[in-house]
């Protein structure tokens, strides 16, 4: 993990974010627990990542809460371990599709979406966006950032 | 640029976002763009990044199409070029929602966010969601991914 990011604000919480989430091969880790995969060998097998990578990536991800690990084993087995999201891993499932919908409206490989994001129960396709106190969607242009309360106070002149 | 990224998955659109915007700082310099910076040394100031690091940066972010690259010349000084977010970069705001609010949710530094995403003719606060094709929210906890027409077919057996 590198603190090198939040050099410059360490408030910022996209930074804060980008030292867990910002390694190589983290979020598709993150990606193919949400299909299901919680083994070792899975995330390897699907991923063609090195497994010191994997190991070192699993390490972090349950240091800071997003997996939980878990011990399970297989008939005829021997024990093993499996990684499992937390609320706090699940949670992260608008960032990925947020990164998903730019990548199938700007880099599309003309195949169409590889994923989907629906409505459970209807099936119903979803999309990322804003949305006000009352969950209706604003516009991405009608979208301003502003200084919030946990913003570094402003340097004298830059 | 990396490719190994995508190879588990060249179709999955998460991988492929990533394979741009995946490179360290590389979000920053966009965060700093939403803040209006345009020129190298205010990314460079405020981020503390590299020189040789922010131009390979700013090169692969030019060409992939996230800024362009404008000439200006302030009042008595030579030419310089500026960085401004086209509409794939500007497509980028709910990608950096969605990681500062899972930021400020789970990795909260004390102070309240840094930053607020509000309507910018209201200045209400505004969040990001999942939204149904009618625009209205649909909670985290009733989202599913399901494989998309792009999906590459499932290996016999894993």
């Amino acid at each position: 993990m590198t603190t090198a990011l939040t050099a410059g604000n360490p408030r910022c919480s996209i930074a804060r974010s980008l030292e867990v989430l910002g390694e190589k091969w983290t979020l598709l880790i993150v990606r193919e627990a949400f299909w299901g995969r919680t083994r070792f060998a899975q995330f390897r097998e699907r991923l063609g990542v090195a497994p010191d990578v994997l190991a070192d990536r699993l390490t972090t991800l349950v240091e800071v809460g997003v997996f939980e690990r878990r011990a399970y084993r297989a008939d005829g087995e021997r024990e093993r371990e499996e990684y499992v999201l937390t609320d706090e891993g699940r949670a992260l499932l608008p960032v990925l599709a947020a990164l998903a919908q730019w990548g199938d409206d700007y880099r599309p490989t003309g195949f169409g979406a590889a994923a989907e994001y629906r409505e459970t129960a209807s099936g119903r396709p979803l999309r990322v966006a804003f949305v006000d106190a009352d969950g209706r969607e604003v516009a991405d242009e009608a979208v301003t950032v502003v200084r919030g309360p946990g913003a570094l106070p402003v340097p004298a002149a830059s």
